[in-house]
């Protein structure tokens, strides 16, 4: 007998499923391209929050779906998240070395293999998203899945903002339009979680006007996420966040604490979070134990 | 009345078809993420052979589909051949600066802008097959062409072969096994024609075991192709080509010329492109007017 609350178990749990099925859908690949899979795994197996993962089990859970059922198109959010980070840490984009507390993917196998293990990372969320869950049923909700994923980090959605995000560093960080700054972190961050959200809601059902909310929330839960991360890349050491501290500032980059001071960027943290937690409370879900507020309020609140 | 013979008018009306199709995949996007689009733009819309399309469209015709209904999802293979391309060309790859013609993306828009397209055009690929063609009777085909065409493009197909490739410039080029030459071909080129073959044929409503031939056809045309490619660069001008020529010998790169000699690599082709015709053949399609048949042979006996 448990006795540890509803939440932490399904937390735990779902943790531990999540962690298995990234494993299991990056098993070595034997031959000629191991390389390249090696690579992959580095940049996936190596630690991580999980957050999108999670995000999508607990919306499928509280739209009444199987998790189950969502379990593979989670992990594949989470390769999509996991893509993004190798190809933003290359020497020609925010040039990082240390990620998770470990070399980056570049660092550890070259440039070129971190170049591929990226682009085959994205190719193979599409095909999990593609084909799980199995079954004749549930070929239009895969088809909409990869739709879905694809819009969110594609040009108009996630490669979009890592694109202005970069040229934003080309302008004087002080005067970066307010704004502008929202837009960037709304289509870098916002939109995957906003997809992950949805896809948990799609996978249990949810039709695409009822699933409407879900993506909203999940968007603005990474809004008030990248303030936090923006406030914790200024002030939190290396060893907490397992990743170069201070490298928005070297690089130039317009943030949050840097238009609006770290008091002001905590209160608009924390507006943003009561923000995603009223379009919850407006999507209608049953969020029993309040696994979704908890899941919420813990990623903005996050001390790494 | 069109005093062409049905080939060369059906060809060209494709050629137009896809041309128009992918103007319109692509068309601008305004607000801050435009650069990537009008990087997108530069490494799609400047020409190219448009082979893989062209191999959709006439596979499905052959199988006796609507060709209407396999545009954009050909238009999408073209999509992911693009990608494959701008990040094969950056630095960190294969290094060149001239691609049909014009400069490469990295050369025109910088590194960064060119991963980023690079990685929207694939993105963008998935989401054109994942929502066409239209209509809920359609979803099945939608999943699965994102399935066939993601496990081609993936880690066991092109991205894997791609990265074979990179780690055999290491070895003494004389000193590559013709086995494993092959296999880089088959992987880096074959993978991805033989999924445009079989995206032809799945909209056409062929079921899977009946589409293995044709997606055979399609990998041992990409062979053949290949073959003729290594030839083309150490024999072509750069005019003729619209890229580097001589870069596979400069690169140490392992070739059938520089493994077999001119004269038998061209015999080779021949071969290839025979045993992609004895596939084409077991398919058992409709090949009215001899027009895959003629597209094969004037893929590898091409001049550029």
């Amino acid at each position: 007998m448990s006795t540890l609350p509803l939440l932490d178990t399904l937390l735990l749990g779902w943790r531990e499923e999540i962690e298995a099925a990234l494993a299991r859908v990056l098993a070595e690949l034997p031959g000629p391209a191991s390389t390249v899979r090696q690579a992959m795994r580095h940049a996936v197996l190596g630690g991580g929050k999980r957050l999108r993962p999670l995000l999508t089990l607990a919306v499928c859970r509280a739209c009444g779906g199987r998790t189950e059922e969502a379990l593979v198109p989670a992990a594949a959010l989470e390769l999509v998240h996991a893509y993004s980070l190798v190809h933003d840490d290359l020497p020609a984009m925010d040039d990082d070395a240390l990620r998770r507390g470990r070399p980056t993917v570049h660092v550890a196998f070259g440039e070129a293999a971190a170049i591929l293990a990226g682009d085959a990372l994205l190719t193979l969320a599409f095909e999990l998203l593609a084909t799980h869950p199995e079954g004749a049923g549930a070929a239009p909700r895969r088809a909409e899945a990869v739709a879905t994923v694809a819009r969110a980090a594609g040009a108009s959605g996630m490669v979009g903002g890592q694109q202005a995000d970069l040229e934003a560093e080309r302008t004087a960080a002080g005067s970066v339009d307010p704004g502008h700054l929202r837009w960037i972190h709304v289509h870098k961050t916002g939109a995957l979680l906003g997809a992950a959200a949805e896809i948990g809601a799609l996978h249990a059902g949810w039709e695409a006007a009822r699933r409407e909310p879900l993506a909203r929330y999940g968007c603005a839960l990474g809004l008030a996420f990248q303030i936090a991360d923006d406030i914790l890349d200024a002030t939190a050491s290396r060893e907490a966040l397992g990743k170069t501290p201070g490298k928005d500032a070297r690089a130039g980059k317009a943030t949050y604490p840097l238009l609006f001071g770290l008091e002001e960027s905590r209160r608009m943290a924390e507006e943003q979070m009561e923000a995603a937690l009223a379009e919850l409370r407006a999507a209608g879900v049953a969020d029993d134990g309040g696994v979704l507020d908890s899941l919420t309020r813990a990623a903005v609140r996050r001390q790494a």
